[in-house]
């Protein structure tokens, strides 16, 4: 089979290149680039010599010679790439935030600055959140060509860290709080002041808070989870924070859920826990418990590891991996649950679960070609 | 005169070191060690070489020979020196939070493992958050020899940026939440392999998520902090998450502070913002008068700095300073303040913030031996 | 094939349980622990839970369950495991440095503090620089069970750009000077204030400058190639100088060689090239030429990348490879060859190279399992 | 005093206005800026609010209001401002490599691709290495205004170590090599590939190899230095190797040096050292007398800190600070003098330099404003 990758230049670009090279089912990959058209992948990323090799076509080209197209084009530039897929009858799966937002199409242009120029593909495209939609992709892909919105890196780990307890009823009600620190590699290739090494590195930054584009990705995730679990649409307020610290690959998440009246832990007579002392046994056990719920509800989702107790989500036993860790902890007071998840941004928020979709869509064993080992150091 | 630094060789003696080896009005330093006693400090720390001198006493030989005394031992294990000096009539500024929790020794002990030896210390400690005590202090310090509490790093940089909202009626009730990033320098000096350069290196790390100790401390100076600014003690939840991030020196905090209904921001009919739009003018509007309050609340605070709008606060811009930077936002409902806050842990976090202590006592301009320039890079 | 591994709860013991695990061949993994017998590997390493997972045995029920055994040991313990195996009959690949210099015993016990414990092992043991020693490892494997001594990861990449240099008659006699810049895991897993993050990130720190210990291995391989290439033994003299660089991963080496006088660049009338100006066209011309000899040299090396004209060898474009990169430099007075070389410390530079052994001497493919690609970033 | 800053806005310039805030004889900056001009110099740096403040100016209007300037300009395009500072008659200080040259246009003009606009400028400009012509500053600076070339951030690191070997005779003829490794602050405030951080974190890169522009000015100086000591204009041929390393200051140099026949270490029958074996008992007592002759001949330079024996000179140790942190190694064979020396690249490196010239053409204390204390972390 021949994956096709258009915007191969850009970091996500690229990073498919590099595991699409490795996916058994894929023989061969064709590559475009705008800027680099008719050089060489392996020149522009030299450490690609000897393993990853393939002259850079334009995206048409690309287009009527791939099985399965991937697109890592900025956002807003290529709807019609998907047009074309869906002519020729092959799935196209977007790494951008275009086909994220649905029938959305009053959110997205306020935040891409964009209306839809094909607004019946939006009707049939799928949000590629596997965890959240793999049933709905499985039959979808069954039907015809699939457009799929690979999710954003943010909502991915925001939205795997919330989702078993807006699906079981721990949610209460209230402000979510999702606080992420993202490596730089989340920034691109292109070069900037932001992103330049003197500027970012032994620094944290925090950036566009309150106001990230990827807030209203989140909160529309979150809001289908709680309705796809059997729940009324919550009136749920989302707040998203992100900060740039330096390193390469990762990105930590801290959600802050408040918890329901049944799932809150008190002391008796209905008074929360005194805050201002160390974590009860209650608040111990009944974190063990969430986190029993967790696993059982990840039980069959091979990519996400509920830790033991104990252990926190570090980005680092992620990083090279499709994986995204979740920890999970109760305040002191007993009446909020603090979710940390940590995924690699590149791959779980990226390219890696872009070839997730891919799996999915064609039947392949759902870990193929992502069944790398996280690299500690 | 001459100041004294028990347990000069750790990070934060060294620190203090460094930093008073400037000090205009220190003419001499005394230092101690139990590690190293007999040593000279520039052989433990060559960097100090042909600028910091002297030789490692005994604790008892430091008291006995400075006009001020400076610990930065580890937390439990000095009191005996805050008497000591108490009993000679000198000053005693204690870096450990040994002298942070006044009165409320059950709750000290229900966290740091041990009760108070010296009670009536305890009693007449003061809290070193200038900002918040510095006219308790000065007073203070007409009567007779202080004990001073210096803040904890990571209560610094939550306190500041809370501390107009709270003082002013912004804040409405309900869990305020602390999320910060921190620098490997807050660990010590002694290896571990949480601070192993290959573990900590690339990586973030959320640790002690809802159990750092820092928590108490945290909750109890908001909690004065509206006492004092007129308003009853509130039933405040504070919920306290820490990160590790691969840098040096730096605190990031992120305080989530829900708003008084006369500070959100409403569309007509009192219904809140439509959270899933860009920031509105009325949010942007309110975020500029709510930095004018806080920077007029801080006008006299020479270390504090709100920054203008659009600029972040970021810890590489306070790096090597006493300065905290604040940086205002409401989330996108418009019922939430967002402040994010920078120090550099290990002066305005630590030896810095001792030192303007000691300013503020001894009369001194309280910049004096602090007014450092950041280093971007 | 059951692999087994002792002292796999180091960084290059975890690092070989990692690549392993993605061996074609090896089905199983043995792995002993002298601090963790009786726990689990993915409870060491949390990265690996979902991947890799092991009870943590003896060193001789590795041994005895095993089908070849790698030994990720401290220096100077492990000689009688390597008996256990000769005597059970199966390979013994040695990542220490125990096994690095064959009958050359007072060199090793000067540097390593240590005698042979079974001299008769090291007279049969191989060094496996495997593009050194290829033809003799596959050979000696019919004969029966090897003794691999793999080589230190400096001496790997210092010996693999030389090599060329050195058997095609480039060097011209003197002093060959290696100066390699290497990351923190080749450090271990054992805290230590030089790799305490604090004290190494941020900045370069020679160390054990004329007084490494991987500078005997050096001198030893490089006169082996010159001998092997049908030189005689050279009174080479051989510096090494070390430097620890904030990075994880990689190895650096700067090779200087003094061209011989048929290599040399020259102006007319044999005078050198003018050092005060910029690389005349003949030096590039010869750079070229030394260019395509290298690459000729190792067309049949798999590993190695010898790069084109105008890129240089970054660790970045080699991590998480096997790779070894290298580009080739003659100085302005063009009497001079500098080469610079990549590797990944760990894989290369250890448990790849390893595995490049083990697939040697089982006569698999020699890129089995070590088909990884470069993660740039 | 004014003190003036032309191209204030890169990071030498910034470093410039960050560290002249300090200097007790500086009472105002006058600052200029092309890409800037008319905006606050703590807009562009939101670091120095509180701090440094100024009206981002023209050159022109820099110059007529200042009592001294330095120029932080690019290369080839500050000459004309050298001259408007003579005819106004005040010193100008030049961080470009427009004046290191003196009469050598031919070299410079083929490094940096332009001839001299004002040659007579040249003939009496002064290389401003403070430790080498420090006499030479103060003598001229009696007779007029000066131009200074203040050295490049390499040749400052190379010069420094190798000095006394050359004055005192060491230094024994044949190829001196410097191998650096520098930095990113370096590449200056402009963004660019090899500077973004995903493709310069993690990793060690070897650029401009036998190609640097810093060459020819590191020859020169070495070549000036034996000639001042006495010597005969020596037939060196320098070569010089940097990398880059994922740090924001400092520069770490290794300076290869042939010892002469008098100061090599030998065995008996005047036969080199084994260099197979570890250091033998010769080569530590010469290494601790080259060390004494070393801090002898550097003994009333403020500057210079020669290490005590087994400390090795780490860039950490100098960050901040104007210092440059010698140690001295012979290598195994007795035949080679090592050298290595960490400066902070844009103190010592350029800005602090600058301001050590500009202390000593006006006789104020030549540590003046420079006494800053190294930070280790």
């Amino acid at each position: 089979m021949i994956a096709g990758i258009i915007g191969a230049t850009g970091y996500a670009g690229a990073e498919l290149a590099r595991l699409l090279s490795g996916h058994p089912e894929i023989k061969k990959l064709a590559l475009s680039s705008v800027s680099y058209e008719g050089e060489q992948i392996e020149d522009i990323y030299p450490g690609f010599l000897g393993r990853v090799s393939g002259s850079l076509l334009k995206a048409e080209d690309v287009i009527s010679s791939s099985d399965v197209v991937f697109s890592a084009l900025p956002h807003a530039v290529g709807e019609k790439y998907a047009a074309a897929c869906m002519e020729k009858g092959i799935h196209y799966i977007d790494l951008s935030a275009d086909f994220r937002f649905g029938s959305d199409e009053d959110v997205y242009s306020a935040w891409y600055g964009k209306m839809y120029q094909f607004p019946k593909l939006h009707e049939k495209s799928i949000y590629g959140l596997v965890e959240l939609n793999r049933q709905k992709i499985k039959e979808a892909a069954l039907q015809g060509p699939l457009i799929i919105g690979n999710p954003g890196c943010y909502p991915t780990g925001a939205a795997l860290g919330a989702f078993p307890a807006l699906a079981k009823g721990l949610y209460g009600g209230g402000t979510v709080i999702i606080d992420s620190v993202t490596g730089a590699s989340g920034g691109g290739r292109e070069p900037s002041r932001t992103f330049h090494y003197s500027e970012c590195a032994d620094s944290v930054l925090p950036y566009k808070v309150a106001s990230h584009r990827h807030s209203p990705e989140i909160a529309r995730t979150l809001a289908q989870m709680t309705v796809m679990s059997g729940g009324s649409k919550p009136s749920m307020q989302v707040i998203f924070t992100p900060r740039l610290a330096p390193l390469n690959r990762g990105i930590s998440s801290a959600i802050y859920i408040p918890l329901s009246y049944a799932w809150r832990v008190t002391q008796d007579n209905e008074k929360p826990m005194n805050a201002a002392m160390p974590p009860s046994k209650e608040i111990e056990e009944k974190t063990l418990e969430i986190r029993r719920l967790y696993a059982d509800f990840y039980k069959n989702d091979k990519f996400i590891r509920v830790l033991p107790a104990g252990i926190c989500a570090a980005t680092n036993r992620v990083r090279h991996s499709n994986f995204c860790d979740i920890s999970v902890h109760i305040d002191l007071s007993g009446s909020l649950l603090i979710i940390t998840t940590a995924i690699d941004n590149m791959i779980k928020g990226a390219a890696g679960q872009a070839i997730q979709n891919m799996n999915i869509i064609f039947g392949f064993d759902e870990e193929m070609g992502l069944k790398t080992i996280p690299m500690l150091f």
